[in-house]
């Protein structure tokens, strides 16, 4: 349907190589998004593409429920008094504010930037004691920046769509930490889905979230070398409780804070699917997130046509008792137009059957990750389920790979700015002074050491040459 | 968790007679939604409500997609150029704008109201040809209204939560016609999903949405006699495409413009469930659409408990295999306490599991609906599945029943009137005439012809007496 409207936009002039280009074009022509709608940083999700996302969606609304952290949903407008409980989250939240007033009034509200200022009133009001904790809840919504550094699709909006929050209070610290421990388990799940393999690390104090004592991040690296920011699990300590009066009464009786954690991600997962698993004909989609799975195309002519579209449509629906998302492309155009199309749009297996298949009672498999093609009797069709498995853990070991061949580990600055300049991720020790991450950021605009491994290691400071019990990772980020 | 948080507000202190308080309190009793929020018109949706709303979610969403109608998602804030279009869609609702400017920039956006503006200048961008229609897709999504008329959370906020509109444009008038009446057949299919019977009325022209040549709407009949307007399909004939610009070529090469259909509904759904099927003791759910259907209460002491709580245990088990979405009830509370809170929340089946039970190797069952208990052999637990069933049914029929014993047909104003004022519903002839229809709405602040049946019959219109081939409905609106 929109696939047709937008025929003039989906060919892909330039290849992966042009990344940035790249990417601008795919998101169209594979029917992602469409940025023609006229707001700065606002996009009307396609069907196809929001077809992605969901299934991503879908995957972490399980997750949460089973891990018992419950869906709600709070309104978009804030008031701008739930703002100022925290200066600190207004002070970095507020250049970037969409303001509202409702009809004639004053300007009272403005979009939610993040979570924190529309749901900790209500957690003030739902907590009195240590039986009401721990209060884990998500939701998914839309968040608003208005941004002033260039708007990019998925990767920054100024309506950040298809997002979730969870945040938890805990009565101790011990436990919100073993919170945090289990969200990152659950994104680790979240990653398989998407076949990717980020890099975890860890932000010191002065990088965190404004308010926050510790935080996990997730990065990807994209193909321009650079890396992107993927979701966050933030230890709030007890700086947003006393800011917000979150109070509960322990066993004792006694008054204390509570200990918050709050987790976030969205709609960048996809652009990291997009970005890493992308080639020059198009989108490759991991099997568990592609709302087709399968796509079978007849190759036909007049005479036989009904025959083969018979064959197909009993094909289609053995794959579907398989619990395969299949579609069949009857159009009349030429196959190779429909090998385009679909490749495109990164279907992970695509199905050709001719007269020649007919007679042979097979059919031809060509899978979009690696382009083998195998001929298959028809008698063997279980064995797809299988072959997708097989996609996906190819993916996500081509993630993992060019993670790891991306970073090169250095002992002085030197070094680091070769690495950097090759577009690769360096890996150095870092005494963990402000200073000495200062001067790393100070190599080229936009380089930053963008979060230290969870394991601690012994070596010398890469600046400094002092002492270090930490190693980071370096590159360009988004 | 909530639950706990609100004990000081989860008791019903009025009865179901004085409707509007119960109401009120009902919602936050039964864990539907909290109104503590500080933005008028904004409630949080509380985990138990957003499980209902969502259940009814997935069934629209089971629907759409499967009658081909495509999942997508528009940007919130709408461009004031875009809403400047249609000058009569923007005088109904530019009085109700909420205002929105980024950062230091002025005021450039609203707030989506309803979905045509965002939706229709991407429509003249994607429709070139015949073969680009039909293009039918929808979004779920909130909307926002500065109403100055009272709010009441899910019938008139504010911001309007879990609200999905679906927007299709066609080549022909009677393709657009019969899609109307497709949507029809969904929202019938949606209604019995909710167990409720409401009146399917046409709107006069002079009574359409803004622009619109026709419209189905739904009503509800609400315990204090009102009617509650609940989701409309609207034939918008060409206005829109006109004023859009949105314009196809047909296969002689000849240009026109779409037909377009536009339907929309979202979180009143609940607000009628929770309002028709609730009692005194609380919510009543159909099964369909409940979080929970099954609650299993075990009435133990501390000698017994193990034993019975492993019964439970396996009870829970036995009717989550057989697709049933059971709770159990552990807590150290008093039985009568679970009872009542269970009750409060509308769950339709309650299973009480003791000692004599256990000895029996039977369960006690208690509908929800017509608080009929029954014991029943441990053997013969897929009956449930049945019982479930009968439970959906007899809210339906009961919804039905209440809904036509309120109807009285009338011929003269006075008997009207009458008839009114015991809240019941008038049925009446009309001749058609906006003059007619002026004077019943002169009966008294609040009433309404609200709507002409489908169906045609001959007789004297209430007002003039002249012949007339309609009858309507005359009620309290909200």
């Amino acid at each position: 349907m929109v696939k047709k409207d937008i025929k003039q936009a989906n060919e892909l002039m330039v290849g992966k190589s042009r990344f940035s280009e790249w990417y601008s074009q795919i998101l169209l022509a594979a029917d992602i998004i469409d940025k023609r709608y006229s707001v700065k940083g606002g996009n009307v999700w396609l069907n196809y593409g929001y077809g992605v996302m969901l299934n991503i969606k879908k995957y972490w609304d399980e997750l949460f429920h089973a891990e018992g952290i419950k869906e709600m949903y709070f309104p978009l407008l804030v008031p701008i008094s739930y703002c100022e409980k925290n200066e600190k989250w207004w002070k970095g939240f507020k250049n970037q504010a969409f303001w509202v007033r409702g009809g004639a009034e004053k300007e009272e509200y403005i979009l939610r930037p993040t979570g924190e200022p529309a749901m900790y009133p209500m957690f003030k009001t739902w907590i009195r004691t240590f039986g009401d904790l721990p209060l884990k809840i998500y939701e998914t919504v839309s968040s608003f920046r208005y941004e002033t550094k260039q708007t990019r699709p998925l990767i920054r909006d100024r309506e950040i769509t298809v997002w979730h929050e969870i945040h938890t209070a805990h009565s101790t610290q011990e436990e919100a930490e073993k919170e945090a421990l289990n969200h990152k388990k659950m994104y680790d799940k979240i990653w398989e889905k998407c076949a990717l393999s980020p890099l975890v690390v860890r932000k010191p104090l002065f990088e965190c979230f404004p308010g926050a004592i510790g935080s996990f991040e997730y990065y990807n690296l994209m193909p321009n070398g650079k890396v992107m920011e993927n979701g966050s699990i933030n230890n709030l300590g007890q700086a947003y409780a006393k800011k917000f009066g979150i109070k509960f009464k322990n066993n004792t009786g006694k008054e204390d804070f509570a200990w918050m954690i709050c987790t976030g991600n969205g709609a960048r997962l996809l652009a990291a699917v997009i970005s890493v698993h992308g080639d020059d004909n198009g989108l490759i989609l991991p099997p568990e997130i592609a709302p087709i799975q399968v796509v079978i195309i007849p190759i036909f002519n007049k005479k036989n046509k009904n025959k083969i579209f018979k064959k197909v449509d009993s094909i289609k629906k053995e794959l579907e008792k398989l619990g395969i998302r299949v579609q069949t492309d009857l159009r009349d155009e030429s196959a190779g137009k429909k090998f385009y199309d679909w490749e495109i749009k990164g279907v992970p297996l695509r199905i050709e059957i001719g007269p020649r298949d007919m007679v042979k009672k097979s059919v031809m498999l060509v899978r979009r990750d690696n382009k083998v093609k195998k001929i298959m009797k028809e008698t063997q069709l279980k064995q797809i389920v299988k072959i997708l498995d097989n996609v996906q853990k190819n993916l996500l070991e081509n993630s993992n790979k060019e993670l790891r061949s991306s970073i090169t580990k250095v002992d002085n600055l030197k070094k680091l700015e070769t690495v950097l300049k090759k577009n690769k991720m360096g890996k150095v020790f870092w005494c963990g002074s402000e200073s000495c991450w200062d001067k790393i950021k100070a190599i080229e605009e936009g380089v930053e050491l963008f979060g230290t491994d969870l394991k601690s290691v012994k070596g010398k400071c890469v600046v400094c040459g002092k002492d270090s019990e930490e190693f980071g990772y370096v590159a360009n980020t988004y």
